[in-house]
């Protein structure tokens, strides 16, 4: 039997968490001291914060303890992409049961830096302490190079509305793991482990973005958000989306319709973002739309009556519990 | 009847809750965005990140939301002032049950805000989240101002200990409340709403202090820590403490001792400090002790055989639940 937190201990705990977590060449002082320093060459730091709770944004029985990790830092990452900035360090605090296996936390840890590691970020705070439920609050900060930050408020009518990265699957294989199925693999993989398309987001402030998104509500509710910070009307064009195979598959199978997995499925992280008109989109970014005069979301010049995305205090769609 | 969260939904709850955030001259942008942007004029960033669960740190019918909130901001601020560093931001993530009265979260925003306020900090980012218990997660950002920071690490033998703050006046507060009184109230306030000396590390890094902790476990826990990571042994007089009228009378009252309040009581968060011989203690510091070779912590050069401080994952002694 693995042993528990509390067999271990609260100090002997944080310091085998954060042995998890090497350094990067911006860290002057990483975890272990009453605070850590990091560098901001900027001048200026991005910083967001974001908390996973077991039950409510993942199930132990659906994602390893890994996962969890990956899950967690990525969320925070694709917040500091989406403003245009590079994620440069985080920090997690994390409460457990004090039947935790160590190894859960182990777990936890090492998926936290291995996603850190794939920005060039360093891990330099960590924190555990008892708690009902198993709780992980990651901060994230972030570097803009000496850009200004991309908000939700730039987009004017006439821009290009564009999107980097995947929609839809993270909810297509959530759909699949909860109807107790495990495959296809792609579909549940990218719900376990989202891969935000964390350098679009610098790229896209570099070409002149007016706005920019993490979709992690789903594509027509964060679109909504953005349209609304904006000012602005837009119109999403369904031409632009190809479904594909495993997830044209898993609808057949499941009876479900891929467009609501593809417009109003959160949890992949991808980047949404207007660009003015004669912008030539950056690599990874593709069209899907236009912004116009007016407010709210529209598909195809249609207004949406499937469900639209995900309400933390409600419960208005399949999810984790 | 107050709202429910719930009832408000998610999206209004965060713009409600993030409505009570003032922006200091530091911020470029504040919360609503998928990132915030704060100043960072050192070129380095100091963070830190503490976590409070309803039950282990904090009770609705001890303690009102707003002093939650000083206390979860006060935890981190203290760990910015024990780096020698000036808080300059603060952020936010709060996880609460369905039916958590929305006035209760307005209280906690308060009392974050306030204080924030003190130390001329700005909140600058909120997220709250359905979750089974109350957490409040906050991570604190500072600025060093150029000055190297100051870790645990440095102290070395000859070095004079010291003392900035209050200690044992949260532990006596927390015994008289958990014995059912509200009185003596300077105690019982300092439980609720403690009063780090935020600017006695920012002073004692520029006297020269050669290690500091923030003092959140117990004086002597946390000189271990200080002690272990220097390399030496410190040594604690109690003759540089004098017991406060209100700690004496609720001591006798209640049949405890006063000494181990000073000694082992937490939650204060007083800065401990090391200086090198010769330094004049800055203003607001006070000599407690001297550090010398070897290792651990004596009390008049004997070992103590008391409590020393706390574990969250164990209950060694007397706390919120």
């Amino acid at each position: 039997m693995s042993e528990t937190v509390a067999e271990i201990g609260e100090f002997p705990m944080i310091e085998r968490f954060t042995r998890h977590f090497a350094a990067t060449e911006a860290v002057e002082l990483g975890p272990g001291d009453d605070a850590a320093v990091v560098a901001a060459p900027d001048g200026r730091i991005v910083a967001c914060t974001d908390m996973l709770i077991e039950g409510n944004h993942f199930r132990r029985d659906w994602c390893s303890a890994a996962d969890v990790g990956h899950r967690a830092a990525a969320v925070n990452f694709a917040d500091v992409a989406a403003m245009g900035a590079r994620p440069t360090a985080l920090l997690a605090a994390v409460s457990a049961p004090r039947d935790t296996p160590a190894e859960w936390l182990d777990g936890l840890a090492s998926g936290l830096a291995a996603e850190a590691a794939t920005v060039g970020a360093a891990v330099i705070g960590g924190d555990t302490t008892r708690g009902p439920q198993l709780t992980v609050t990651v901060t994230a900060l972030g570097d803009l190079a000496g850009r200004r930050p991309i908000t939700r408020s730039g987009a004017r009518p006439g821009d290009t509305l564009a999107l980097a990265g995947r929609v839809g699957w993270a909810a297509a294989g959530l759909h699949v793991l909860s109807r107790g199925f495990r495959s296809p693999g792609t579909l549940v993989a990218a719900y376990r482990r989202p891969e935000p398309p964390y350098a679009a987001g610098p790229e896209a402030a570099l070409m002149g973005a007016s706005a920019m998104i993490d979709v992690s509500d789903g594509l027509l509710a964060d679109l909504g958000h953005l349209a609304e910070a904006s000012g602005v009307a837009v119109d999403v064009e369904t031409a632009a989306f190809d479904v594909p195979e495993p997830m044209a598959n898993a609808a057949e199978a499941l009876g479900a319709e891929s467009l609501t997995w593809l417009l109003a499925g959160g949890e992949d992280h991808a980047l949404a973002a207007a660009f003015p008109p004669g912008v030539i989109l950056p690599q990874g970014w593709r069209r899907i739309g236009t912004v116009g005069e007016g407010a709210g979301v529209t598909v195809d010049g249609r207004s949406w009556t499937g469900p639209a995305g995900w309400d933390h205090f409600e419960k208005r769609r399949e999810k984790t519990q």
